[in-house]
């Protein structure tokens, strides 16, 4: 750990005297180490730092925040603490991901995780912009998620055996429109074009200043995001994946609410975002969940017998199918030639697995028999073309990407794929759908969430925090919503694995009949 | 003006567009001149510059505050204000004065005066100590005088025909207990052994911090304390007089509540402090009065005769006797012979002039026909008796001082008197007293309020507030609560003009009869 954000100090002072007879306050900023001779005491504990340098015997620990703009003087404790415990935030859409770290050590010390309940006031992203629009909606955002975030303070305290209060520092990495919310700021612009954050990357503030029930003087360090597109969670994957630091040109992908993608090294960076996400995160297809427990994550197709098989998140039965699932699943439907490569059902190659639905055909993948609440698991036409939509959203995204840097895909050291979906797609099966490039496997690498991981960094660590600054400036951002080469190659992309299908030369590719 | 401590910088800002699409906070910016790319935007004003600075159309005016811990911006304006209203106080221990100023030319756009209304609660300053140590006390007095600025606040603004709310800085001389008290802090370790403060030099807050009644974020800057009976008021007063900046030794001499005296050249600076002003500002004698309207503030007493003649400010009846004109009444008292050296009226020489008082004997000034109220005005001996522990008091701070440095009086280049005193005193009566060294007239200069100058100073010139905060690190305090050569020096200067006649040469000397 270099220079966390919050630091306890060791401070012994000389006792005032006679001769010595300088101010309680003043004493104490000049006991400590010299780096620090700028530190200020903002007025709102001036008075409590004061009266406690002296209960303490003018020694114990100075509690300082390291903020870019000047070092802040904001507690002090009769000794060192043994634990400096600090909040990081993955602040996400549907669901906040929190870790507590210790400062002190950059041991963890727990972990938690709870949906957003913003979504009882709107389940995505515009519906919240509008609903921020409407009378008090904003503030009524606001305070749903500074809950939740004081919900999630008291867990991690709780499992850490500690007070809420004692957590000393909070890092957030979120979607623009969501740290928006979070900071109580108009999210009108973000969604209308040409799509501007009301800012990108604010000055922290104060856990008081949230209303969060956490330590008062904690900074609130808010990752800063490119544009209204392109959030601090992603700009925290940078930062956690080394990206910016590398010499050979990586790429990074983000699948939540949005794709998020961004490619480059140590020299230069590119990044663009646009709406390939839902149908993989399981928001669209009526049968998607999200990848938890019974979620179907795994599937098999046989390509002779075309038999299905699937595993599902902790051998539950049945109750959906979650992105990787759902990719799996359609890659070993064509391999089986039981879709065409307009992503249509082939109705004489589904037998008894096709069924008539009430949206129109559907595949059973599995009976009510196996399946929980005795409901089939199924996907229909209209789920297959929204995966086919999002697929092929993806892979325009990454090509737009790669003619914007003149680089082929196989100029790429990494792929690293960020979140629930690195973590369980198969990179072979999307490769099939034509949704990845057609690397080596080896080229994919699954990263997590890199988005909380790049929270904890800026908590542990200057260096971080001055890389996430500098990104600000360093990133070059495509908007891909008014993109004409986009919409071109997202037509291209939509086929099994595409229309050029020599650009997949390891996919096997049938022509129609 | 260099560097005031506000300003209003004209800004035009790209306007967004989908090739440039950062965010509003951030554009705005990067719109400053470059020395201000590390400015911070506190996060209480974030949404309000934001939304203003898109309501003006990405043009028109930061407001900047300048704080030695890096620049804030603040408020955004649709152009640049006409004028930027800022507000000087001198923060005393019975009255308030203050000034309104405009940072965009440093004219002076109003001045106003009030009683300090804590003084219900104790009318010294060890009183208001002892009185914030009860219950709700310290409470009790930060209120009153936060009432009373913000009641001064909304007098220069009717003054300047604008809102107090458009004052958008305030800066505060006063000495260390009134600024104690002012930001909430515990004065109760002012007043005991070893005298220390709980902040010296604390780091500027805000309006809203305070509860002011001006611009939410106007920056309060408090000028730096030394110690507990050296305030910012007297550090005021060096940088005013520029006493700090000099070749030359001067010596600044401030007598409010106490006579606070620093020393000193560009090189160096040494200042002391004590309890000789109440008498001489009118606070003990019975007759004594602040110089107002109806004070006796100019007496000449004929020798040969022993006609005494007066003059009250605005040509009133007489009320009573300020400091300079008890001053110069004693001193032609003694130079009539109708006191000794002691300063113990001589019955003899006095004449229908004596009386018998409640009190013990006095001195008739203003018979009752002439006076206000039909009230004579009269000099009883206690009120003389407390004059000579005053003027004893300040020459041995004095030689004191000098004697600590090892200079004589002659190496001064120029005293400094500041305040009502400086303005009222004749230093020539004030020699005869043995009050202050006997040097050429030209020596001394009346250098008015001198706290509010330098309170003035620092709103406007950005290298006053840099010698401000230097000051408290360049100038050695002198304790004289605790200093024995004071107190030998103290008893030495219980005639007049001293038991060492010769150090007055100038002054007649009538050795006892």
């Amino acid at each position: 750990m270099q220079t966390p954000l919050v630091e306890a100090i060791a401070v012994v002072a000389a006792a005032p005297s006679l001769g010595d007879n300088t101010g309680d306050v003043d004493r104490l900023k000049r006991a400590l180490p010299s780096p620090l001779a700028t530190v200020v005491v903002p007025f709102a504990h001036l008075a409590k730092v004061g009266e406690r340098f002296r209960a303490a015997g003018f020694a114990g620990a100075a509690v300082v925040n390291h903020l870019a703009g000047g070092v802040e003087l904001v507690d002090f404790l009769p000794a060192l603490p043994e634990q400096l415990p600090a909040m990081a935030l993955d602040l996400g859409t549907t669901h906040l991901e929190a870790t507590l770290l210790d400062l002190r050590t950059g041991t963890r010390l727990a972990r938690a995780t709870r949906p957003n309940s913003q979504a009882e006031h709107g389940a995505d992203i515009l519906s919240r912009i509008h609903f921020a629009g409407k009378g008090e909606g904003l503030a009524t955002l606001q305070q749903a998620v500074v809950a939740d975030i004081n919900d999630l303070a008291a867990a991690l305290a709780t499992q850490a055996g500690l007070r809420p209060e004692t957590i000393h520092a909070l890092s957030v990495a979120g979607n623009t429109t969501m740290v928006h919310l979070f900071l109580g700021l108009n999210p009108y612009h973000l969604c209308r074009e040409p799509y501007i954050p009301m800012v990108n990357a604010p000055d922290p503030c104060h856990g008081a200043d949230l209303g969060l029930a956490i330590h008062p003087a904690a900074p609130v360090w808010v990752l800063p995001s490119i544009g209204s597109y392109f959030g601090g969670d992603l700009l925290a994957g940078i930062v956690a994946s080394n990206l910016d630091q590398e010499e050979t040109t990586s790429m990074l992908i983000d699948v939540g609410t949005n794709a998020e993608v961004v490619v480059g090294n140590r020299e230069w960076l590119i990044a663009c975002a646009g709406a390939a996400g839902p149908a993989l995160e399981g928001g669209v297809a009526r049968m998607g969940m999200r990848a938890g427990p019974g979620a179907i994550d795994q599937v098999t197709v046989e390509p002779e017998t075309r038999a299905i098989r699937y595993r599902t998140i902790g051998n539950e039965k049945p109750r959906g199918l979650c992105g990787s699932g759902i990719i799996d699943l359609v890659a070993g439907l064509y391999l089986a030639r039981m879709i065409d490569i307009r992503g249509k059902f082939r109705p004489l190659a589904m037998g008894e697995r096709l069924l008539a639905g009430p949206d129109g055909p559907a595949l059973l993948v599995a009976p009510a028999e196996e399946a929980a609440d005795g409901k089939p698991v199924v996907l229909s036409q209209i789920d297959l073309d929204a995966l086919m939509r999002s697929k092929a959203a993806m892979y325009a995204i990454l090509t737009t990407l790669m003619h914007q840097v003149g680089m082929p895909f196989t100029a790429l050291h990494r792929i690293y794929v960020a979140g629930a979906f690195g973590r369980h797609i198969a990179p072979r099966q999307a490769i099939v759908l034509g949704m990845l490039p057609d690397l080596p496997l080896e080229t994919y690498q699954a990263i997590g969430n890199s988005s909380l991981a790049g929270a904890e960094l800026v908590l542990t660590d200057g260096e971080a925090r001055r890389r996430a600054q500098a990104l600000v400036r360093k990133i070059t951002y495509v908007e891909l919503n008014v993109n004409q080469e986009f919409m071109i190659r997202f037509s291209g992309s939509r086929f099994i694995p595409h229309t050029d299908h020599q650009l997949f030369p390891s996919v096997p590719f049938y022509s129609e009949e």
